[in-house]
């Protein structure tokens, strides 16, 4: 191979030094563009960064100006075969324009109207339903018909046929989190339609999963292999809230069994396995007692809450607001993040921390803190 | 080496081929006596039968017997340091006298008088305790007092520091099983004394390991870890009979989820990974719909029975009998089982399953029909 | 909440129906705008598609057109701290100039004059270098100095230190892959810098790594736990050549080792797991025997080969070319590949496969053909 | 339940206070006799020591005894159908009589006159074979013959068919390793007979498997799922030889790489998971260099050592003995075994050790420090 002497180098702006532009160099660079090839010392600066550089942008959504939004929808757009679902995303301003909360992260609010049908579907994303407020929506996995109701937490794993209908005489808002903008980057994304309607129309309080698996400890000896993903459809707002009373209680009694003095928290998970509920996405509930502020974490990978009850403020990197009930914000990758209560604050949390535990590439500044 | 020509072969009894016997081999049989050093060919036939052939015996100890005879050890016999417990092993008839219920199991009978302490030790041993009727005994793990009543399933991991306090002005009986003769045979054993009575006194109807782990599907974020047992240090009869009649509901509305037509069946789990509540002893309750009858079952590995409520005819290889409230059985190796009920009928039942599924030597003639 | 009477909807371009535009529904998209949301109806033909649409197209750079490129780049760009490294990018034609060869891979050329240094740093992305032609470069990995020859293939986990040292009096070029494009949109990336030099000037042609793991089937007592990345750091060609002739030669003698008829093909492992060398890329090589065609494979995730030996002619999607020696080639997810031998070829391939894996999104036409 | 006051308890020979005998608790312990039941009380001393209490003792077999009373046997006891092997047990005297190395295994040695077939069979024990001397021994496992010479480890999965076949003009010896008394113990026994010869008359000196599996860190594409044992079904010396000169050249080097100063020692592992060759039975192999003496070590679990080479002294628990190539030895559960060289000593050592690990039992006073 042929060798020579390289040129000197001059400081570029994105960090890396440059090679001094020479009539040579110019030309070298043509034939790569010619060629579709890029070299990596001009690349570098923006792809090896000392640590995460998040595109998305630390961002608050307002439940009082998003439900309003939600319900004009309702008046306006049908939902049905085709658009499939009344599902409004966020769209962090970092990200081009794209409705994505963040690189991994699907959050929408979706509306459904009294008697309407949101139709059966499936796809290889995962995704959940959480609801902040409201009831009278059942949805329908695999023919097992939920309810959904204030508090209520829903995974629906990729792959399952899916439907919503309204069976009430009120319209009903709650918030779909899946991974879309994961599997849509990486390519992984399968979609089939199913029937224009879901296919029961009268539905139990308790769903066949919750019948059969929501038993603590408990599991059905005709399935006692792991799944995937969990086979509990619902994951119901009084044990969730009780749990969260209880650890503030052990503590109050002196057993260190919160996060931090104040701090409860539940990781909702899969009990085939005891892991995360969705193989791409976690998802938590944390209760802060008043008054009460957490230390500052910085994770890889990126987080929406939604503010359940309660208040308090929320500062993620240079951002800080006052937060209430119903809103949305977002912590992308590797920004610090801190909350505070008022006279308490109850947040529902979801992740894409699956992905980089599974990759081993999950780093937090509390590591084994919490785990 | 050398080499000659071997005898001829004479039947033997135990079923191999054995050599003719001559002076020489006489001689060299005299030899290894000597060295310490025996032949596989006068061994096989006991080594390697085609099939388990359990020295154990299907036998059937009645509540009505085993019940008097605890109530007059509590007459005569104190509870205490040395002694440690009031415990009464069943003595499988097949295992030379010693205390296993099966080559593997022990489970016993155990008693305790008003104000009594069973003092305060640990061992490598896993062990549990199931109540088949009465109330009053806390048994306090680690310092956790947990309340046992009837139906409950109380889960004992080794090496954790555990006593029983008596707290009510009645006797109280129990059964208690663990895997001391497989422990034993393979000599694994640490054991350490503790306190001579339990620390706590008091107690509460809830255990902390409940408050914190007994909501089904929630972790708390302190303790993501898988662990090598289960944290839930009781499994309530009101969980274990709701499930139970909930699969024979979904049965009944056209859901195939119990393990045949009119048999539920839970596992116990451990909720960190789905899997066996310790790591030799499997649990299980079963309930038969009226005048239900299973399909005959082997599988490698030992079971005990203990009737919980209800009555039927048990058949056990070549045994069979009828059985009623409180009433254990044994189920040896590879032996078949039958279970039938009259009015109905539920049964508790414990093994060492998880022994041979993870060493690779489970083995069943439904395979693949439970799991 | 409030309800409406959805206006009637129109076929809209991307292919799910639109609400029909009217000054209400123009208002309300000016909302949204405002408040940083997107719905769901008007992006779900990109965002759900029935089956992955890759941005990535079928590409061929050829090895004839490559190596010129790299040699010129030899003379006229220096090598150090800032640049790092002397590597020039495939830059996928679908994926907007970005120097990614597929949405979640990068493949470079990368070339070192004699006696350079690449300089000492590390990064969480995960690397590996395979080498089709030259020698005379070491990689040293956490001061293990790994001497590079053609044929093998150098596995190089994340967060490990490394650097490259060219002690041979001719300039050498390899191919660099990683996960720098998965680790760049999911923001996962650190980066760290070290000496300027690789500190071991001397090498042995043998690592340590090689000398204490390259031993089939034996570990070292001293690392006895799984690890999530191979420890040996040189997977050489003599036992890769060697591996792929026994196959080809068990098949000739009629036994069904190969992955059909004439195409033999090993994967490289890590071997305190048995799982892929590293967590985000799997790496394998490929011989067809002579005039062998295989059948069409789609799979999940993208790939790229390197034709080490031989010619043929390969098939992606729409695209086919003939490949010779040192030609790189790229099979975006999902699209069918097949691959044909004159006299014969051999392929290095790596692929983003155990990031679907780990996460439950991998499929492929030939499911469980292969496993 | 009735209660009572207990009487007062004597001091019992086996270390647990006994209550003090009266009529009443003698017809009680008449009454227990009768319903099969034994107390706890009676029994804890032996059944919950402290600590393990091995009835197997440590022991020494000399091969220069070995060797020649397998020789005669070869003259005397022919090998066929019925006996199926013409082997020989270490029989621990602290064992009662049975041919039980430990409670858990079974080693014996071997021994095949030129032209003689051991028939086919297969079982479940999991089994080895390990070489001290000789060669001309072909053990032919599913149908591939693989070649026994001196160093040389073969494992042999339970269920597999296999028989051997002397193919040579001279006698050979070995030793075969199995988990017969553990499953014994624990009645898990599957056998089947089958042909009385082995069907492969003709051998290379290569097995399929080494063919297909021998390639450090290569698996072929066909068989990518872990497997419950070791497809490779001979580990050669070369290979063992070599890494432990490895380890001992490192740790001259300036490398920590051997377990202590001057112990060089590989563990045979199964390359489709990292772990053990079999799913009971972990094989190691340990060099010691010249007058080097390990440190005590002591293990819940048993093990046989087998000299390869050199001599030393070895000493476990009370027992100490000088050896020499050939001689077997015996370590009890939680005896301490120290080690030492004279000119440098080669040993074979297999355990039950993966029973312990899976199980959560296994304990050592260096945790940690081999792994």
């Amino acid at each position: 191979m042929a060798q020579g002497t390289p040129s000197v180098r001059v400081q570029a702006a994105e960090g890396a030094d440059q090679p001094e532009r020479t009539p040579e160099l110019d030309a070298l660079y043509r034939t790569f563009e010619q060629q579709l090839l890029i070299p990596l010392w001009t690349e570098i600066g923006e792809l090896m960064p000392p640590q995460p550089s998040s595109r998305a942008v630390p961002h608050l959504w307002r439940w009082t100006e998003l439900l309003p939004a939600a319900e004009q929808a309702g008046r306006l757009v049908p939902v049905g075969r085709g658009g499939e679902r009344r599902a409004i995303a966020l769209a962090n301003p970092g990200l081009g324009g794209r409705p994505f909360a963040t690189p991994t992260l699907w959050a929408a609010i979706q509306y459904l109207n009294p008697g309407e049908d949101a139709p059966v579907h499936r796809h290889t994303q995962n995704a959940f339903r959480f609801v902040v407020e409201g009831e009278g929506v059942w949805t329908v996995v695999n023919g097992d018909p939920v309810a959904m109701r204030r508090g209520d937490f829903l995974p629906q794993a990729g792959w399952n046929w899916h439907g919503h209908h309204n069976r009430s005489d009120r319209a009903m808002a709650w918030i779909d989190g899946l991974d879309i903008p994961f599997q849509h980057y990486t390519e992984a994304t399968f979609f089939e339609f199913g029937p224009d309607q879901v296919e029961i129309r009268e539905a139990a309080e308790r769903s066949r999963s919750e019948r059969l698996w929501g038993h603590p400890g408990l599991r059905p000896l005709t399935r006692l292999r792991p799944e995937p993903a969990t086979p509990l459809l619902a994951y119901r707002w009084e044990h969730t809230d009780h749990a969260l009373a209880e650890q503030l209680a052990l503590e109050a009694e002196g057993h260190p069994v919160t996060v931090e003095p104040g701090h409860a928290a539940v990781r909702y998970t899969n009990p085939t396995t005891g892991g995360d509920v969705l193989p791409t996405l976690r998802t938590e509930f944390h209760r802060l007692a008043p008054y009460t502020e957490t230390s500052a974490r910085r994770e890889v990978g990126s987080s929406v809450f939604q503010v359940f009850d309660g208040s308090g403020r929320v500062t993620v990197g240079g951002s800080s607001w006052t937060v209430e009930r119903g809103d949305l914000f977002v912590v992308p990758s590797w920004q610090p993040l801190t909350l505070a209560s008022e006279a308490g604050i109850d947040l529902f949390r979801f992740t894409d921390a699956p992905i980089f535990e599974r990759l081993g590439l999950h780093r937090c500044n509390q590591e084994g803190a919490h785990a």
